[in-house]
């Protein structure tokens, strides 16, 4: 795996870098949850979302549609019905997101009973 | 690579699965630099994390740390010279951690570009 901590203008570390806001939104658990449950379904309407994440709001949801949206990484569908339907998918690049994001959520499903460990026995020292 | 959205007893879409809160810390943009940061070094102490690290605060640093040490993903050692010097390190379960976070890392590199673009025609449509 190529694990470059800093690759030509980009670096995370520096404040201004604008890496580090896009960092902080895509490993933002919301965010992380709509992306993983969009690539399982491959379209899904905003209902169908919230019904999918347990305990998201709607408005955490629709905030988090559109910043994805805004990023390029989710692209919204207006089917003119009456009502309208409206529908949710990942693009190209978000596709290539949620093979990221897979990463961090198999990571934590590998070792989520080793951090379970860790942290009885940090308590039980404290 | 596997991707599996459900693995076992672990689903990050239910409220009460352990992963989501794990999935939430590690994903947190500190959290996220503080392991980089100690992949690319080896071993740093407080003061060096905090000067590479632009704009983390003592505070957000320590609680960092802390939060990490009992995770089991850092190491604390702290040697007895006069004043102690305290270091920190990746134990190997932060070592594979850091293989997850470079993937988040390096996906927002290779794309940084692609989303101002997309951010910048949203912005022109809205």
């Amino acid at each position: 795996m190529d694990t470059d901590q800093v690759r030509g203008k980009w670096d995370a570390t520096k404040g201004a870098c604008p890496t580090r806001q896009v960092l902080g939104r895509f490993g933002d658990t919301w965010t992380m949850l709509v992306i993983s449950t969009l690539e399982k379904n491959g379209e899904l309407r905003s209902g169908q979302l919230k019904a999918t994440i347990e305990g998201i709001t709607q408005k955490m949801l629709t905030q988090t549609l559109r910043q994805l949206e805004r990023d390029g990484v989710v692209r919204r569908t207006v089917v003119p019905t009456v009502p309208v339907t409206v529908s949710y998918t990942l693009t190209p690049l978000g596709l290539s997101l949620a093979a990221a994001v897979a990463t961090m959520r198999t990571w934590a499903y590998d070792h989520m009973d080793e951090i379970a460990a860790a942290r009885e026995e940090y308590d039980a020292n404290s």
